[in-house]
């Protein structure tokens, strides 16, 4: 019987099986942030276990709130700063070197397909993008995974989703994860893997796969994943270069985790995106969304284009171009964040900083900010954001807030109009 | 019997005396924050007095949580967002046009000689660099300026302050400002008023006046005031280009300001720097100074370059020069502010932003941040931080944590070192 990539990636880290359907596998990283890891650390101390199964698997970031906030976030970023010290953790990006886990990881070229990697934050699903099984845990799962390198998971029973046709001008990865959900439904995949493939994916550029592998949790995905091609062996290629002779080469040894074509899934959807417009979401779940030109009008008081998301080079080129030679309207802020500083860096040489600072927005420091409500952006009581971020429950961004979740292109155009508005980009 | 400049402008703006030793008088701005300022409206709002004097002379930023960390500073901005529109205050700078008050609004040119400006905000002082009478005021205070344009002080007695000889290379405004606090002590001018004159003065740039006059709160003093020359004239041609039909005309002006040489003191102190070195503190008291050279060595854990003393355009080149080709050490973390909006887009046409960003530095978006303890660099418990900022209270940049206030060259020498280090540019 045929196996999907999540099966084959299982099969090669699998211990052991308490029961046919739970599967202890073997982990190739473990990334951690000041947020959630700090509990684990301090869990582990007390219980005598201050250790680490490899210190070069682990990877440590500061980003949810960056630089520290207050005495809390002050205080987690120095018990993290310790650990990584006393455990011998080369791979801690602390303030200056620091951004969006989700963005910065793979930069550093952390994920490759096959990989295993389990993070205590939900969007950790966006590492799937590389042909990689990569989950958000709890706790406890954590510190097992840090202690042992081990986690327990499920079956992975996996979703299809064949994105087919092609994008119109001006539609972007973060529409059709949107449309996706906005089909499947926030429970649409919930304990599954969503193998993301068709030709469209095929045709993305690997962060727009990581935009799209990012929501699989929206809809309850415990990974998304697209298969590794060619695309990601370029990408990875600065990494991987000493592992294989060619490019050829690391083509085919990652082609052992390829879907078999008599693969069982679940599911399998045909996802036709050809006429699909810009989308956007209204109200506080995920799957509630709308095509724009359905939502143009309605006023938004705050604009947000970052996140582990649509935080990188590629979403700040497209939201910058929209910008260009523009002005925020006065009736909103605006605020951009890249994501990590190669992203602020790039942005840099490239003259977005100096549009986005040119249109009125508020460039910060690389960090996750705003789309979690905790630092950089928070909104108040009755007020709503036009983002690029991944969840708009209730008071995601805030207590009483509401977020519209769209593209940084649709982000751009609304923060010129000053209400949601779909882009010059799209031709609709 | 010669006056000084504050009584001078005290005479200009006086409705009348209560009694010998209280003046009320008519106020030519009052300046806004959005932290003091939104219990003052609400305040207002709740006596049925929700209105303002003047509306073209009240100036609004949001600058101290920027932007807003949580519930309570998104609902802070909120208010004070509000309170602008229904007020009519055109001079609103909301996220994106907002940077550091005293930094922001002198760049906008709300200052002028002979000015009287008050605000909820101790560093109020230092838009005396203008040859203006500016003091911090506590809520009712600030009410009744809001309501009435009014504000009442006692007589403003006046320290004179004669900076003598010759700065030397890489000594800046921060050190003499530090020098002068360590010799008179932190209650040295107490509810007076210094005057700072002399050669030195005389021969800084606006930029360093301000930082001089910003630190006069960290003697008692009510404001620190600079003489109105030149210097202050061509700072603020374009704003009173329209006033005058000259620099001359605009200069001959301003001299009715300037103190008498029969002027009485309460003090003068003559202040050589000719011989002076870079200074620092240590400890919880901006007048335990210290020459950094004997300071060299010490640990810290955090360098912040920035706030209302020294994240001014000038700041920023000097400690770009000091790590320029540079990285800043592992033992470290370093943060940088830049002021305003414009300060921070000057530094990137400069490449400053590119200095700090190749230097290691986190770069942060204009605001007051790490200064009080309140955003982007609170410390932790037991953590130094070397700061370009003014006040060192325990607890100030975070619990427990320790501030060694320095200038910008200081700073950024230290942020190389990974502790407290001479700049290569004093040759001392």
């Amino acid at each position: 019987m045929g196996q999907t990539i999540a099966q084959k990636i299982f099969d090669d880290h699998r211990i052991g099986s308490p029961d046919r359907d739970v599967h202890v596998i073997r982990l190739d990283a473990v990334f951690c942030h000041e947020i959630t890891t700090p509990p684990a650390i301090v869990d582990l101390e007390q219980r005598g276990k201050d250790r680490v199964f490899d210190p070069a698997r682990i990877k440590v970031v500061i980003d949810h709130v960056s630089p520290a906030k207050d005495s809390k976030t002050a205080l987690q970023g120095k018990i993290l700063r310790a650990w990584a010290r006393r455990q011998g953790i080369v791979d801690f990006f602390d303030i200056g070197a620091n951004g969006v886990c989700h963005a910065l990881f793979p930069e550093k070229g952390f994920v490759r397909p096959g990989y295993t990697v389990i993070m205590g934050d939900s969007h950790t699903c966006t590492h799937g993008a590389f042909g990689a099984f990569a989950a958000g845990v709890g706790t406890t799962d954590l510190e097992v995974g840090i202690l042992k390198g081990v986690c327990a998971f499920r079956t992975p029973e996996t979703i299809r989703i064949n994105i087919a046709g092609s994008l119109p001008d001006g539609v972007f990865a973060k529409d059709v994860i949107l449309s996706v959900i906005g089909r499947i439904g926030v429970n649409g995949a919930t304990n599954k893997v969503i193998e993301f493939a068709g030709p469209v994916v095929a045709a993305m550029d690997m962060e727009s796969r990581m935009t799209l592998c990012n929501m699989a949790i929206e809809a309850g995905g415990t990974c998304g994943i697209c298969l590794p091609d060619r695309t990601t062996v370029d990408y990875l290629w600065p990494f991987i270069k000493n592992d294989f002779d060619t490019p050829e080469a690391a083509l085919a040894d990652y082609a052992r985790y390829l879907p078999d074509a008599d693969a069982v899934y679940a599911q399998t959807i045909d996802h036709d995106v050809s006429a699909l417009t810009p989308m956007a979401t209204f109200g506080y779940r995920p799957d509630n969304v709308k095509p724009v030109a359905d939502l143009a009008g309605t006023p938004v008081d705050q604009v947000y284009i970052g996140s582990c998301t649509n935080g990188r080079i590629s979403d700040l080129r497209i939201a910058a171009q929209v910008l260009s030679g523009k002005r925020v309207s006065d009736a909103v802020r605006a605020i951009v964040s890249p994501a990590t500083p190669k992203v602020y860096n790039q942005a840099l040489d490239e003259g977005l900083i100096k549009t986005f600072m040119d249109a009125g927005f508020c460039v910060t420091n690389p960090t996750c900010g705003a789309c979690l409500g905790m630092s950089n952006g928070v909104l108040a009581e009755g007020e709503t954001c036009a983002a690029t971020t991944n969840r708009n429950f209730n008071g995601r961004m805030g207590k009483g807030g509401m977020v519209h979740l769209m593209s940084p292109a649709t982000a751009a155009a609304t923060a010129i109009a000053g209400s949601i508005a779909n882009s010059e980009l799209f031709k609709g």
